[in-house]
């Protein structure tokens, strides 16, 4: 057979029950979704169960395992030409503490479904092809997420990413060496060939309408802010309003005017979330003496994310003057928008198109890995519609069987492309 | 003497004492506040070591001890016509997590105090004398403020009293049992001839002038709400905003919309407080599903307070409709508005010119013991100023000596009148 040829496909039922069982590893009774969840947090027992399983899995299919400093592994699947440098595929197995199973697994197993589907068909390519399981991509243990393949494109130096710590003050380098993953291969990493990533969209856009593949543009601007507010405790039926520094309040007004920000358009796809509040000291009848307030902001366009941040920081300003509290503001995260290059979109698109998929342009409103290997060589991603409005982080995040198969055909034939023919 | 010698003054160093020494039972150091505060929760051992310390020094002042059957106690001074309803005074020895040692206590111990001066002077009154120590006025241990009290005066029934639960599940009955509180007055209690309760004030008013006595007109109508909002989680960087669901946004306009009926001065003298609230999942880049606020409303004005919780309704209603959540509201206590009687105003308005302390009319904030016998009989309050805005609930309220003793010099003068001459 020749190796573009458009009947190829990928074992959908293999795919499938390999998401499965790895989803068994860290699996928890979530209460309040009422199913099993998934808790695989990086570097933990459970992180290193499914590495193992995947590993296991990585050298049956043939692949040479190597890890590098940071736990990042690459399973090669060799080339005709072994001296080109590899097409990389791949994502995480790493997981936040209340996830589904789709959420990084989807992008790793579906690399290594591309080389067992390559396997079964006798192919070749010219340039090996490598599948990547990247550590700690969700930041849910230490704080940044996308660490190890931020580490491996060179944004991210090793030892500060081996000093981070998580809640208890373990740090990533203790985690790394008691389990014998700080490998052999250097970081920054050679660069690859081409990177490709496939990856459950984690939002509405494809679920909502009838496309079968999202064409990644690239990834968002992101920028956490960790807000810290101070008034004074007071009782709640002794003080006059005129005599209060109210922090709730405070914390309040910054939220809905985020709203308001988003609403008027003025920042074009700026989102802006305040995820976490936590009141001090948290009582029916005592006036908020601190809030804790995280916001997360998204923009595809780094100047009017920069304009954002701007008119935020004129709104803490106007809050802390109109309530009498003093806020700090300090940020946590701060990536630039990714653009993937129009070669990797048209490659993904092309090849939706030729295996009859619709496709949809969008823009990633999550981090993902490829949005660091982009540094290193042309990237892109392929996203697939998820269930309920693209619930994520969740445990009742899900994709269907056919929508995965979808995304690691086009994968498969995308990888195809860049990789090359070897033995036609 | 005469036993309306305007001289005549309590011992103001011995109150003080045993303001000192109450405040080592239950004492806890605080690390936010860098002191120490008083943790003595209702029904606790502490409060019981409480208890029992007071009411040594009551039987060591002659007085007859009998407790009621939600561990009410009353200790009562002889009077030259036993018949008569006796003259109360009191307040409680139970207190917040974090608090200080005056609030209730200063009532108590003031009571106390009037008692020792009388048998130092040899003054014998035509009523008798009955100090007052109420079972869980702050509601912070089973839920309801005013408890004991409310028992007392027979707005709230014995048998639910003694069913009500605190966080681990334990009943205000079994407490009783244990500690051989349940005693043999029956509930409601006999009225008293009038009730009179010394407390700081809990607030900035006196603090910020010269006053030294608050005249207290009333208490406050106080309505607790509870809210639960149930949107949808969503991750932050790949939902629109018109796709969102946010438990969070609309806890903040619920904020907002309160504040700004609050300044419009279209409801009197409102007060309204979001003293607590948790987010769920309560992670920086989860749109929040879920958010638990409690609304704290105050108001003079019945009438007023009316009008207020029928608007919150409809603010909460439009929300609603705005964000696409949806609000459950459960009221978790609601006491009317209490007008205490012009002649116990003017009788401790009275007294304290004539000690020649500056005194000033105002309402309660907070509720009271008072604000509940004042169903039985004839009731007033003096106030007295705190320190740092009257800050109370917390280990740093503070009234000096000079403010304490004032305020017992009053209640000392007005019991006096209010018993009558027993032995001139």
């Amino acid at each position: 057979m020749t190796i573009h040829d458009s009947s190829l496909r990928i074992d959908a039922e293999r795919l499938w029950r390999s998401l499965d069982e790895l989803g068994s590893v860290g699996a928890y009774f979530d209460e309040d979704a009422g199913l099993h969840g998934v808790r695989r947090l990086a570097l933990t027992d459970a992180d290193i169960a499914g590495r193992e399983l995947v590993t296991g899995w990585m050298r049956a299919a043939g692949l040479a395992v190597t890890t590098d400093r940071v736990g990042n592994i690459y399973a090669r699947r060799a080339g005709a030409d072994n001296a080109a440098a590899p097409v990389m595929v791949g994502s995480h197995i790493d997981s936040v503490a209340t996830a589904g199973r789709f959420d990084g697994c989807l992008g790793v197993l579906g690399g290594l479904e591309v080389v067992r589907t390559l396997n079964d068909h006798g192919i070749t390519t010219e340039h090996p092809i490598e599948v990547a399981i990247f550590t700690e991509e969700e930041g849910a243990r230490f704080g940044t997420d996308m660490l190890g393949s931020a580490v491996a494109a060179g944004r991210i130096d090793l030892d500060a990413a081996r000093a981070r710590t998580d809640s208890a003050g373990v740090t990533v380098g203790s985690e790394l060496d008691r389990h014998g993953l700080a490998g052999a291969v250097e970081v920054p990493i050679r660069s690859p060939h081409a990177y490709l990533e496939c990856h459950i969209e984690q939002g509405p856009i494809l679920s909502t309408g009838d496309t079968r593949i999202g064409v990644v543009q690239g990834v968002q601007a992101i920028t956490w802010l960790e807000l810290r507010i101070t008034g004074r405790a007071a009782h709640a039926g002794a003080t006059p309003q005129r005599l209060r520094r109210n922090a709730g309040l405070a914390a309040a007004l910054i939220t809905v005017r985020l709203d308001e920000m988003v609403e008027s358009g003025e920042y074009g796809l700026l989102l802006a979330t305040v995820g976490r509040q936590v009141n001090y000291p948290n009582l029916i009848n005592i006036v908020p003496e601190k809030s804790l307030l995280t916001v997360d902001l998204r923009n595809p366009d780094g100047a009017a994310m920069a304009r954002a941040e701007a008119d935020l920081a004129t709104c803490i300003a106007e809050v802390e003057k109109a309530t009498g509290v003093t806020i700090t503001s300090r940020v946590t995260a701060k990536t630039p928008p990714v653009a993937f290059p129009d070669s990797m979109r048209d490659l993904v698109e092309k090849h939706a198109s030729n295996l009859g998929m619709s496709c949809e342009r969008l823009t990633s409103g999550a981090g993902h890995d490829a949005g660091e290997i982009a540094a290193l060589c042309p990237s892109g991603m392929i996203f697939v519609p998820g269930l309920y409005d693209g619930i994520s982080h969740n445990p009742r995040e899900y994709s269907t069987p056919e929508a995965c198969a979808d995304g690691i055909d086009v994968l498969l034939h995308a990888v195809l492309e860049l990789a090359g023919s070897g033995n036609e």
